[in-house]
């Protein structure tokens, strides 16, 4: 089965808002095996907000409405729904009651637009909120399921939770959901398409996603199945031919970020990692870092902006800033070969390039960016071009330099 | 005229994911006077992706797609605009030439699937992507506009502000908003709110906005008006209130973030800065060197995570650290001298502290976060006790220091 969610409001057409109550309801359908294909949030508009609501009902067999049930003359889920479902609006006194009775509670009288949170879709199930005034609606239509949440997440959650996620569970056939997530270091997304396309295009089921950001690709597996063993089956049927392709280019199949990857090997290899950083002006040190228990194997670092700090801090001969300037393959090997031997960390790490926007007395271009690795018996040194602004060539660059990290710590070649 | 946008990709149809794009989108829209009426999220579906591009069409004259660009089958957008508005897709060679030309900067080759980005639906107007392989498209269709833009957020940012907001700018009626951002450190939303909401709530236009994030608060004005000196005019009337209220702690009423303040401060002063970060593990140099330009004013660092490195890099007594602890004011105070004195910088700062979610060793609790600032006269230590998530407080702390530099350097007491 498949879901639509349509959050009502003009509110959250601002540039500010997120409508976040569709997150959580993507969460909980998820777990009953119910995929959401859309969803939409729609300004408080009848025409609009109809023309939505039909929509979704011929394409998809569950739609969730979120929002628009409140008192106001802008609250029109009600109406919208009666009218693209071609039902009546039926008042019903006992609700108005119960609403006229929350407000005594609190001491207050009720307001007569209150009023209009008494009208329900003819032969819609009531869906009490003891969090607010507004009632959900539930609706069956020829085999599709309606329903109506209050907009305020701490009522919709509560409704959903107790009201709407049971009855879904009768009506949902019985699925289960098993997902993987593979993550890849430095690989352009293109190449990983190309590379494993021909293996996922062959399935629908499970469904592969990428997700790329600077340095870092994301493949998601989705199956969907009967028991949680035949969706484990399915995506290995499909991970595993794509696991082989990519192979050690995988650092994590647990969704642990590079950093926390990195901090395990160094924890297991009861190894330490310093950092010495011009480009990226601590932010290597700030992923390393982010890490809880990162002390660990963190050894230090050192922030290394200009030539004389390099030569101070790092003891970076001044003579090779001079004949190959600070942006360099033989400045990338003394700047690691300095931070590892003034923390006495088991590996070091360095960075230095331009990230630009200008070139600043750099003769390499924007982009350009040298990473070096030390250890006890060697100093190697990648090399880089990278496209982007300023901050995407950092983030890049940080990315690298962990990977090669973790290349060395798994002894894999390349 | 009414906007609507539709972002593309299965991937944001996941409990976890948000629509960024349509936020920055939102926000250009408004500037021109556009109001965003319908947005939504679609899966990489082409039936139900072809019926939500018909129905924004008949709907809304201006619609303004995001992702579903890229090379892979997957990418579906090109097609549905076509198939939705009856047009064929061309292949252009000379498109193809500049994805391979890209890749071959890059010294790679471009892969066969990337072919695909150089088909474009009859009629449209090419927009060329400087950042990525995917370029857009600009359709007209009967008096109607449909925009389509790559999904990776700063591709998209890019081709809008250059290339689809001129044109828009064109084709809408002229109706002018002005917005005017005050930028606020270091104070809690709830604070700030009861503060000034007594001002902004008399007034609709401007629309007053608030965006926090750890740390840091954003004041959005919003107004609507037919010139641009009656729409500075309603700012003005809202603004000077609230500008009176919050006084030295906007720190920026331009948009730029606090490190750029505070390296056009440090500019101005001819004045350096080093800093010596325990808990926030090279965040902070990060942050300063964020800039275009820091090196300018930024002296160096040290990222010292243990107390050895605190005592051999910073020169911090060890007596200090046994009698004191390392998350201490006078650990804060050490560090901070150790950092001014080795880098000779004109001011340095330090951060120690812990971040959690454990305590580890130290007898402070998670949270507790020490800042110290060092000048030739006088070194000056804040403590602060934060709540939240380990990146939570170490971007909380980040925000702290550089705040604190701000008021030193613009002789703010407090």
């Amino acid at each position: 089965m498949n879901a639509e969610i349509i959050a009502v409001g003009s509110e959250m057409l601002t540039p500010e808002r997120v409508d976040t109550n569709s997150l959580f309801l993507t969460g909980e359908l998820n777990t009953l095996g119910v995929e959401v294909v859309l969803k939409a949030v729609v300004g408080d508009h009848l025409e609009r907000l109809g023309d939505s609501i039909r929509g979704a009902v011929s394409r998809s067999e569950i739609l969730i409405l979120s929002g628009g049930l409140g008192p106001t003359e802008d609250d029109l889920t009600r109406e919208a729904v009666a009218q693209a479902l071609g039902r009546k609006l039926v008042f019903h006194p006992e609700i108005a009651e119960a609403i006229e009775a929350r407000f005594a509670r609190m001491k207050r009288k009720m307001a007569e637009v209150n009023k209009r949170q008494a009208y329900v879709v003819e032969g819609a199930e009531i869906l009490p909120n003891d969090r607010g005034t507004a009632p959900g609606q539930w609706i069956e239509e020829s085999g599709r399921f309606i329903v109506m949440l209050p907009g305020p997440p701490h009522e919709l959650k509560a409704m959903y939770e107790r009201q709407v996620g049971p009855r879904l569970a009768r009506v949902v056939p019985k699925q289960v959901i098993r997902t993987l997530e593979m993550r890849v270091a430095g690989m352009p997304e293109s190449d990983l398409d190309q590379l494993i396309s021909p293996v996922y295009k062959k399935y629908e089921n499970p469904a592969t996603t990428i997700l790329a950001a600077p340095g870092d690709i994301q493949v998601h597996l989705r199956a969907r199945a009967s028991t949680e063993a035949e969706g484990d089956a399915l995506l290995a049927e499909v991970a595993g031919p794509i696991g082989q392709l990519l192979g050690d280019r995988i650092y994590s199949r647990n969704g642990d970020p590079l950093e926390a990857v990195v901090g395990n090997l160094l924890r297991a290899a009861q190894a330490t990692v310093s950092v010495a950083e011009s480009a990226t002006g601590g932010m290597l040190g700030g992923r390393i870092t982010a890490v809880p228990g990162s002390s660990d194997y963190f050894a230090g670092g050192f922030i290394t902006y200009n030539n004389q700090m390099k030569t101070e801090l790092l003891g970076v001969d001044p003579e090779i800033l001079r004949l190959f300037g600070a942006v360099s393959e033989q400045a990338a090997e003394a700047m690691a070969a300095g931070a590892r031997r003034r923390t006495r960390s088991t590996f070091a790490l360095s960075v230095t390039g331009v990230a630009g926007p200008d070139a600043g007395g750099e003769s390499a271009p924007v982009g350009t960016m040298y990473v070096g690795l030390a250890d006890a018996s060697a100093i190697r040194v990648l090399h880089r071009q990278f496209l982007g602004d300023r901050a995407r060539v950092r983030s890049f660059v940080v990315q690298m330099a962990l990977d090669l990290l973790r290349r060395r710590l798994m002894r894999i070649d390349g």
